[in-house]
């Protein structure tokens, strides 16, 4: 499995209801349009790469897509939704996971981002029932297996059909050498809560648990005998829809992001993402809005996904998931914003002001999740305040995600940050904790004052502990050289583990433990030549020869 | 670097201040004996294995060892001392952290298990202050880099010289291409809360930070100039002394164990471990007082290191790390305890009546750090319940260890559990909640009902919540064979992953972090290419080339 520089194929990450593939998004009648039914039906051949077919509803990174399209547009297109079921839309299997063979002939680094991306669509899942209302149902009208039941326990709510053969179950253990590492083990000890003894066993139950056991040992929620499985997902599917607390919102149209790609970079509207593979860095650039945005949710509505809040926030994610996957030799990338802040701290106040408008507060959502995205992103930030930037408010938070903050000392030119009511506490990092709160752990006093404070020059911005290294004008250039130099000399592992380890300070969540805790493990596993070598479990899946591990336990 | 089976010389962990090669333990008369003083002296050319000159102060885990016995020394044998002083006994050195050429040709396993044991050692010191009110402080008379900053970050209070040189640093990233990860990163951010910027910098900046700006930075308290360093270093000892909240405590001496070993095993007083190697097995069992136990925390003083409660858990604690490092293909442990549990308990009711005593409550926390080494060793316990065994109380413990718990269904024969006062909060897990609490998260109000139980049957065990599986008579014998060999034959890498994301479910803490994020990151870091490859950069340290790295960012 060679480790090549950029995928032959660039991944693209929009897609549309139309053009799905391997789901179908439906809003039953008997529902009357309040609930999202979401079926999976993958199509065996017609997978990402070539060379894996897609059985038993297992999928690969474009299945994935698609699933996390659909709670983009339930979201933001659906606004009578109250509550979503996911189910198959084949016999007796609801989902057998991440695809072996796919996993098996991907480089590293693919699986581990294939494995981040999936759980980061979950995490929305849930998201999408804790913040907007909108619960979730399982219904295991066949077998759930490895990521199939990672899918159903990132549901609130889970029936498995008893019908003598369906079950959940997590093989990756005994059967492939790896983890139920998208979030499989943490959700069910940790959302769970089942008992560490019952965790294992069923972990290393190849075949899994069904019917009566599944629901005694807290797998699933309720499992009837198949007659009666329509029946139940259908009474419990009510009782989800009369808890909803989706707020009234008004239905935008996620269109098409327009985008000219090249090996240069990628050109948005309000973003650039501009490459230097040579110095293996690159330059992300947020433009602030260029005039008057909306005023009010009415013309917020009306403007829809052009509306700045919007179209910069999906770029800027577009943008993120590009480097991720198709840029894996860009190491350290170069923050950047330009415009005028007063635009970007104007959108901040609207937003501020009407935060319990279901749109409003959607669009305040999603920025959130591109901003954690970019938590997420193992790339080195180090962001650039100069005279021209707009580092204000929602745009402020690129600076607190950056790994550093360079703000330029200028003499003769006016350089500035501000911060706006947002940053306050409207875009959470996984800790559940606001950028300011994670950054001033030890002095918390200084968040108010931060906020309080307002728009800062660069001595200001310093003092208040929002800039690592000031430069002043002479020094500004080679400083910032040098910086970038040293930093993409230094080898890409250690900073990934540096950079997830510095991150998160403060409290854990689920969601900082799946990512902080199981997925460094599972990193670790698919290193091992136990699973990926030559005669490692994973490897071998499939093929007559049995596995040969190396016994030592480390 | 060739995973062996097992070291060729097994390592040993007892040892004693008079036998210390590395380490001076002092009672300075300026402290009038309330004070221990660690010298670091290193003797390079007394490594534990040969290959790897100690310069500089650097250590291996034979330095380790001893401080790791100075502390236990200090708790039990020193009852004056009230604050620990760690310093350095060379020249402008601190402290250059652990051997870079000891690591670079030592397998992966031991690596891991080596980090695991110096991240214990830390946390001993940093309880030793906070459950024992014994703080410290740590002495920068030189540069404390890596391992070196790292164990000065586990003390309360940093004094560093400044002279123009003496500076704290963590080159393991830019030097090394792995991570400070005996708890450095963790600690910086969490402990030290130092902003996540300033952390990135420092971690990044091989030469390190001096003088000033490390105490502006927060990575130390205070920079005194050479001159005033002694000085500094007396008044803020005195400091620590004036806040130190150490009971009074009798003294008591840490006698050699006396043991038996073989390749078979281990044969100690109240432990057993017998090994099937080939089974990759091994039976741990601890046995029950044999008689009457010390009544008071008089007889306890008396009785010294021959109590039950110490020596069974120092046992433990030895066959524990004898099966992390000289056992390293033994999967999976069958947990197994002898005796009348009424003798057990006996010992329970004296240490819960006298827990405020300052001996007996040296002697819980040893129990619980010797639990939390169970907690964390990379094994799969499975506890089997029979007629005859004792899991009571302190003893029951270890069942909550366990991964699995068997209990015995027999018609014929009497098989019991018990609870006793010392499971509700005396033994805390890594996670700050009891075992009980960890296991029962989703239904909390079963700890008091388990608690209240006492005495158990096995159909009230499994009522209880506190049995995995229990088979009857018949299957007995079949069912504990098939666990043990379906387990054994599992990847040991899938096993370890999963277990360390079973085991600690609910709040996580720094020591949490450390040992599951931090850890796990730098375990997958020691297996990369870039680190430990033929061209990475921890195996071409000292040598003329340069490493290569692949540069895609993971």
């Amino acid at each position: 499995m060679a480790e090549t520089n950029a995928p032959e194929t660039p991944v693209r990450f929009e897609t549309h209801p139309e053009r799905y593939v391997h789901w179908r998004l439906e809003f039953p009648a008997e529902h009357a349009g309040k609930v999202a039914r979401l079926v999976m039906d993958v199509k065996e051949d017609r997978g990402m790469r070539p060379g894996y077919p897609l059985k038993l509803n297992s999928y690969d990174l474009g299945v994935d897509i698609e699933l996390a399209d659909a709670f983009q547009r339930i979201r933001f297109e659906h606004p009578d939704v109250r509550a979503v079921v996911v189910t198959s839309g084949k016999d007796r299997i609801f989902c057998s996971g991440a695809n072996i063979y796919m996993l098996g002939s991907s480089t590293h680094a693919f699986k581990v981002n294939f494995c981040k991306f999936t759980n980061e669509t979950r995490l929305y899942l849930e998201e999408m029932s804790a913040e907007s209302g909108i619960p979730s149902l399982c219904a295991l009208n066949g077998t759930g297996s490895g990521g199939g039941y990672e899918l159903a326990i990132a549901c609130d709510d889970i029936v498995l059909a008893d019908d003598g053969s369906s079950a959940v179950s997590f093989p990756e253990a005994p059967l492939l050498a790896v983890l139920p590492g998208t979030g499989g083990l943490t959700r069910l000890v940790d959302k769970r809560k089942i008992r560490r003894d019952l965790a294992d066993a069923f972990s290393t139950i190849a075949e899994g648990v069904r019917g009566k056991r599944s629901v005694e040992w807290g797998l699933v929620d309720e499992a009837p005998p198949k007659a009666k499985f329509d029946e139940v997902v259908k009474r419990r599917t009510e009782a989800l829809l009369a808890r909803s607390k989706r707020a009234t919102t008004r239905p935008i149209a996620l269109t098409p992001l327009e985008v000219k790609r090249s090996d240069q970079g990628a050109e948005y509207k309000y973003v650039s993402l501009a490459l230097d593979p040579k110095a293996r860095t690159a330059t992300l650039t947020v433009r602030a809005p260029a005039g008057k945005e909306p005023q009010t949710p009415e013309e917020l509505a009306k403007a829809g996904a052009s509306a700045w809040a919007i179209q910069a926030f999906r770029e800027l994610d577009d943008a993120l998931l590009d480097l991720r996957f198709n840029r894996p030799s860009i190491g350290v990338i170069a923050v950047k914003t330009t415009g005028d802040a007063a635009n970007v701290l104007a959108v901040d106040t609207m937003l501020t002001k009407h935060r319990d408008d279901g749109l409003v507060r959607e669009v305040l959502l999603h920025m959130k999740r591109v901003l954690k995205r970019m938590d997420l992103t193992a790339k080195s930030f180090f962001a650039l305040v100069e005279p021209g930037s707009c580092f204000a408010g929602s745009l402020l938070e690129l600076a607190l995600a950056s790994d550093r903050v360079y703000m330029k000392d200028s003499e003769d030119e006016e350089v500035s940050i501000a911060t706006s009511p947002v940053n306050a506490s409207l875009f959470p990092m996984a800790n559940g904790l606001s950028r300011l709160q994670t950054r001033f752990l030890k002095e918390p006093e200084r968040v108010s004052r931060a906020l309080e404070q307002g728009t800062m020059s660069t001595r200001d911005a310093v003092a208040a502990g929002l800039v690592t290294f000031a430069p002043d004008d002479i020094d500004w250039d080679d400083e910032i050289r040098i910086a970038f130099e040293e930093r993409a000399a230094m080898s890409p592992d250690a900073m990934t583990g540096m950079e997830a380890s510095l991150r998160f300070a403060g409290p854990e969540t689920m969601e900082t433990k799946i990512f902080g805790r199981l997925s460094a493990w599972q990193n670790w596993i698919f290193q091992r030549p136990n699973a990926v070598g030559e005669r490692g479990a994973l490897t071998l899946y499939g093929k007559p020869e049995r596995p040969e591990f190396n016994w030592n336990r480390t």
